[in-house]
């Protein structure tokens, strides 16, 4: 009797269910009704927001942040779930940082301040100098040591309002922030204070990492907010001679074991076969990593959520990954490759989001012509929920390194007109985290996900 | 001398200028370039979030709101500012509203509530009674007049979370707030609760209008937040018997002036044809009314002020009009296409912006077939912007009246997946707006309006 019932759904029922609909379809549908309907991971998130925050790698919040994810997909009856140790490098921004315009015709005006990834501190007294205010590394030559030794560089660029692409934009604005230093101090400047990457005017710093070059002495970089950058300018124009004070006690210390977080649904048929879709479990220690990368981390957990609640058996093996130390060294990426190379493991696909819990526009994607040309061709399925930018070209820091094996490479890519208001600052709070953006891309990369696997793309 | 180098420069410059991009493109580009780097609209915006909160047709805070924006076009230097008188209801909220549920199982709960637009109040002590959770209109035959009568009807049916339009959500829930109270009072219900229209979780509740339905005795309405809603269903559950108490004193006086204010650039070729663009002036009085409707305005007068800034002088005269009531009565929207038929004036083409100030996906326009089609072939320029979506069907409370002269009408689209949670509540403020998202607005309509005029659409 069971049996005729089956068969009789299967060859009756299941097409009225379907409404001329393709199975795929409905299932996409499913995948946005489920996500839309819970909140597992909007809490998953604001967790990470208010119990891990600061947890930049080598932190005791990174360890909570660590130890909440593996807790939370240990509960989830996946097939695996573990820590890949990873070395991690161990900054430490130490007390609040102080800074002040010191002018004599306008008087003195504190202004906020924060110490870039892995600068030096000033050490205890801080620094005062005078401060001379650039746009570019060409004219460095052009003012020469005479001008610059002794003094405070001041990398005031902005990120260009007019790029429809805020991550074009910062892309052209960020080697203030990451060379800087080492490039004002081969002219003899004894800091340097960069403007905010941000298009917004605001009063929180945005930091971010910086490298030193090891030719040139090392000096303590911070980045200063917006508006008080504009302030800076504009004194500096009718007061040249000002000088600028700031103190930071920022300290390396050796690298630290963290963990990548990783859980697993075995593939029912290739289980050698892996997809991994992942975010950065780290985040500034000046934020609470909401947009970047919590977001990320949550749905990513959430993406095996969705396929255990439906009961989809995927046919490859599906990881979440919280990459540990992407803003810093990008070990955590680095490492999950080398392991991977290691263990001869063969990486089917990979999808990274990384730029914030935003609504979704579409995916951008790098893979070999005749698999990048069936994978733009799914854009199709994702119209109905207004997701239409399937572009060529994509990857992400984390899972860039598994591109040395060709696996195909995704990234998730949101609206990024406000993207940049959070980046890297006390504004990035789960506040700004809109639940039905954060779920619209769960359920997207789920279906981006089981469609791959389920046509073998 | 100037008369050849001019010559020079429309023979050889000219075109070396544009690259190779029609001039249609490269003025959208300066469209876009202009609105990014402004800060204007923005401004203008935070002083009616910050100076005119409150500001539904007929208070002060509203003629305030009349007056700083007749001020700001009256200093553009545009060839006309005007203001139209509109007649408009006076609704005054009154005191602080109260709540609470009354168990004797759980005790007693404060609950936030806010009276519904044009709602009665309770009078001075309130109103206590019992309560009946409904989902929609068809259970009242069901449950008869006996279950009904001296009790408070709890509307309690959700907005749709699996619908990705969320304005159809929101138009499926509606009838609960607009009709609620009549069709409860038709059974004999004393009072009417319902669950804030939107997707959101919070403790803000969301008003918006009801009408009283005259063949049926008035009660008083009022919405309750939505997690108000699901502690009183909850708590109902264990105890049906539990009272509901509330307490408004909002009450309706004589209708009172105030005005629909209107800017204009005189159109060089066909001054008699008239472009409106518009937002709503008024904006619900436990708000900023950030995104509803400050941004549409806002909006409007920034396309003045791009064509004025960009020495466009566009062929029809284009019109920035804020219009007064959308919220209560719609007056201002009314009287508009009242003067404009007594005045025997052409509307050429009308949008209106009244979905937030929001990332923008597109125009909905209806029109007569040809020049629909033609103007959603417009969408070409619009897609370096991600600006995808041109689709057939727009409108606005607003505009909607000019629909009897054949005035194309178009509708602004942006992204929904937020607005609802901002919509008609205290949580409507300045800060939810993104200064990019606004111009990025203000810049595609200013590009729409401009190739219709150019083109002749």
């Amino acid at each position: 009797m069971f049996r005729i019932v089956s068969i009789i759904i299967c060859l009756i029922g299941l097409p009225v269910f379907l409404k001329g609909q393709v199975k795929e379809e409905v299932q996409i549908k499913m995948f946005f009704n489920k996500a839309l309907t819970d909140r597992t991971a909007y809490e998953n998130l604001r967790y990470l927001c208010k119990n891990t925050k600061g947890r930049i790698a080598g932190t005791p919040e990174a360890a909570t942040a660590v130890e909440f994810t593996f807790q939370v997909m240990n509960r989830m009856n996946l097939d695996s779930v573990f820590l890949q140790p990873v070395q991690v490098p161990r900054w430490v921004r130490g007390e609040k940082e102080q800074a002040k315009i010191l002018s004599d015709k306008f008087g003195n005006k504190e202004v906020p301040i924060t110490a870039l990834g892995i600068s030096i501190g000033t050490g205890e007294p801080g620094l005062t100098a005078k401060v001379i205010e650039v746009h570019n590394f060409e004219q460095f030559a052009e003012l020469g040591e005479e001008k610059i030794k002794g003094n405070i560089v001041f990398y005031n660029r902005h990120m260009d309002p007019t790029l429809i692409n805020t991550f074009s934009a910062y892309g052209a604005a960020t080697n203030q922030r990451t060379q800087g230093a080492s490039k004002a101090a081969e002219y003899g400047a004894v800091g340097v204070v960069v403007r905010s990457l941000t298009t917004a005017l605001d009063d929180h710093p945005h930091t971010g990492v910086m490298r030193y070059d090891n030719n040139f002495p090392k000096i303590p970089a911070v980045a200063i907010s917006t508006n008080g950058a504009d302030l800076l300018s504009l004194w500096l124009k009718e007061d040249p001679n000002l000088n600028f004070y700031f103190r930071t006690t920022c300290e390396t210390f050796p690298d630290v074991t963290s963990y990548n977080v990783i859980g697993e649904i075995m593939g029912s048929k290739y289980p050698e076969e892996i997809i991994t879709v992942g975010g950065h479990l780290d985040a500034w220690d000046n934020s609470e990593g909401a947009h970047d990368d919590g977001a990320g981390c949550v749905q990513a957990i959430e993406v095996l959520r969705l396929f255990k609640k439906m009961g989809i058996k995927p046919k490859r093996t599906i990881r979440a990954v919280m990459f540990m130390d992407e803003e810093i060294a990008q070990r955590g990426g680095k490492e999950y490759a080398r392991q991977a190379d290691l263990k001869n493991e063969k990486h089917y696909f990979a999808l990274e989001s990384d730029r914030g819990g935003l609504l979704l526009k579409g995916f951008g994607i790098t893979a070999p012509e005749e698999r990048l040309e069936k994978m733009l061709a799914l854009k199709k399925y994702f119209e109905p929920y207004g997701i239409q930018e399937f572009t060529k070209g994509g990857g992400g820091v984390d899972i860039g390194p598994l591109g040395q094996f060709g696996t195909p490479l995704s990234s998730f890519v949101p609206d990024m007109q406000r993207y940049f208001d959070f980046h890297h600052s006390a504004f990035d709070t789960f506040e700004q985290v809109n639940i039905r953006e954060l779920q619209m891309g769960s359920a997207a990369i789920a279906s981006l996900i089981y469609l791959i696997d389920t046509f073998d793309l």
